[in-house]
């Protein structure tokens, strides 16, 4: 068969469906095995902006870590967990399921925190942390944010921890987040828009060449085709670095969540409904883009020292490695200042997959004269 | 943690090991899946060599076909079934492990073949044939060859269908497999050591900033991150289209296969030594090259009236989308006429997943003078 060249590897498959108990092994072909590689761990700590962040969260908050007993929840090649240990931790336990914890545990002898830092390996779910008595957890750390924040639904596994193990008065590293969603001009629509013909042709021709050289006619499935394609072109989130002069309209926060208190339930299924601003003259409304941001605050019983943010906004100055997701909307839309926008959105998780989301977007133009285009549904994949 | 662009999945990862089990749900994970799409089975039906060998051979041996019980595994859109019926088979079971399946039928259908061509969807070792009686099937089609032609183990199905269910007297299309390896110079072996010293350079300088910055060192990681770059730059078998003029030796077979006979036995484990002579002057020996061909020639009892040939070896006119698997050899080894190249060669499966292959080779160069070099023995991942 071969029909993929060495090392492209398949799209995210039929695993665990949304409600369904996940299948491990299959959870862990799809999803885990992709942070055993060095190479991608390099990538996220290449990030300097969210480097950054954690680095200045834990050091200028060092009284949340001194003497503490902190849990890094997928702890990759263990750096959260050594710099929780250099603020002064008294016990730092770093909890990942692929073998870069054995990474992580090299790194942890070399930087001399080897006596503060326990790596264990295995999925939250399933370990079991060797600290005993009442007080656990002192301070649950995690970098657990996918895409558009909860692709991955790692936040999940943190949700496990937290409920587990962590003290009345302990504290979420970061403590808290949000989803934005605006109104964006940009040229992936058309883009996009071009490939997708581009295929559709080529798929014509190929319907002929097959019906004349080998007596099959194809045609049968012009129709899946086309609708696996559109799904691949125009019905995908797109990763993208926005620049903020791309932004037409006034961004909106669709989802708050409280890292202490936030329930599984709560972010399974995400619904918002707002009303986007547009504050351009005669510009083009081609997508709007999401994206997050998370807080390091401590808690009300215990606040931060000095609070500290970490956006993936659209930056003049370069981005992040998770970027901006992009999401078309075909067809796109004339739009002038003083028009609004009103989206309706949701996000599920993919039934084929738990940790994909399957979207929707309702979106309806309010222009400034009164008048009211008609809504325009269209559903979005963020695989 | 967003370590990956969307749409970007994960390397084969550990699944079921050389002898275990195979998980079936992380084996369609990891291999399956990737035929569920339009996209790559299209990829495949334009392959026009891979077409055309399997059109003359099923239309200019119609005496195999017409009548018969025939069975395709793994027929993705069912191209091979409409074929064998349009070719005056009774019966074709057409049987296909993903969704593709629905596809199938929808085509199969289109093609007016529906009373004959049944598509089953379930995987070859778990379905049973509604056939019932002594003789159940005549014909045995498939198209199971991957990259250096047992990438993918998927012959293991075919020896599965036919050990159930070939008549005795029966054939198999294609009937025999061969495999080759030649002596090659290329470029590719240059820049793969580029960029793996790029990507070197570019780590150390990470380890520089990541001390300096955020007061973490890790160069503990160095020697991993060394090996993964190695396998992944050096190691890692590479897709090739060669232009004929590369090889600057003979081709040797190193494998051959009847169809008729083969067992599992004998494919899970590949060995050969073969002495490949040098026949241009002054050149260098950059990697050794493999392909296969496969045949369909009927059987003894029962051969093809017209022989056909499916070959993948390098052709100045294209190739197929197979293309050939280039094994790097590190060191290269300067060469000229009348020297001979002793290779002593190797292929297991792999022990993560048993649908790849773990390489081993050792090559010595035989001057024409009578000077024999030191032996070198280097490791190839076909993944």
């Amino acid at each position: 068969m071969a029909s993929l060249p060495n090392g492209a590897a398949a799209a995210p498959s039929s695993s665990a469906a949304g409600g369904r108990p996940v299948d491990k092994e299959v959870d862990f072909a799809n999803y885990f095995c992709t942070y055993a590689y060095l190479y991608h761990q390099k990538e996220m700590l290449c990030d300097r902006v969210r480097m950054d962040a954690y680095h200045s969260a834990v050091f200028r908050n060092p009284h949340h870590f001194r003497g503490k007993v902190v849990l890094d929840v997928g702890t990759g090649s263990g750096i959260l967990a050594i710099w929780s240990a250099q603020a002064g931790a008294r016990k730092v336990y770093a909890v990942e399921a692929t073998n870069v914890a054995e990474h992580a545990r090299e790194l942890v002898r070399a930087n001399g925190v080897a006596d503060i830092v326990e790596v264990i390996q295995g999925t939250m779910e399933d370990i079991v942390l060797p600290e005993k008595g009442e007080s656990t957890l002192d301070v649950i750390i995690s970098e657990w944010m996918g895409y558009y924040l909860l692709r991955e639904s790692m936040f999940d596994s943190v949700i496990c921890a937290r409920d587990r193990w962590l003290n009345p008065g302990g504290v979420m590293y970061p403590s808290h987040a949000r989803m934005w969603l605006a109104p964006i001009r940009s040229g992936l629509g058309d883009k996009k828009m071009e490939d997708f013909e581009i295929a559709m042709n080529d798929w014509n021709l190929f319907v002929e060449d097959t019906d004349a050289y080998y007596g099959v006619n194809m045609n049968a499935l012009t129709k899946a085709y086309r609708a696996e394609h559109e799904k691949f072109y125009l019905k995908s989130s797109i990763w993208n670095n926005l620049h903020p002069n791309q932004l037409i309209g006034q961004p909106a926060v669709i989802k708050e969540i409280d890292c202490l208190t936030a329930t599984v339930d709560e972010i399974r299924e995400v619904r918002a409904q707002v009303m986007l601003p547009i504050n351009q003259e005669r510009t083009r409304l081609a997508a709007l883009a999401g994206w997050f941001d998370v807080h390091f605050r401590g808690s009300n019983q215990n606040p931060a020292v000095q609070e500290v943010e970490l956006s993936t906004a659209p930056d003049e100055n370069g981005g992040t490695h998770w970027g901006q997701q992009v999401f078309l909307l075909t067809p796109s839309l004339r739009v002038n200042e003083g028009d609004n926008v009103k989206v309706s959105f949701s996000m599920v998780r993919s039934k084929e997959n738990h940790r994909l989301m399957d979207m929707d977007f309702t979106y309806e133009l309010h222009e400034s004269s009164g008048k009211k285009l008609p809504a325009v549904t269209t559903k979005i994949y963020l695989e």
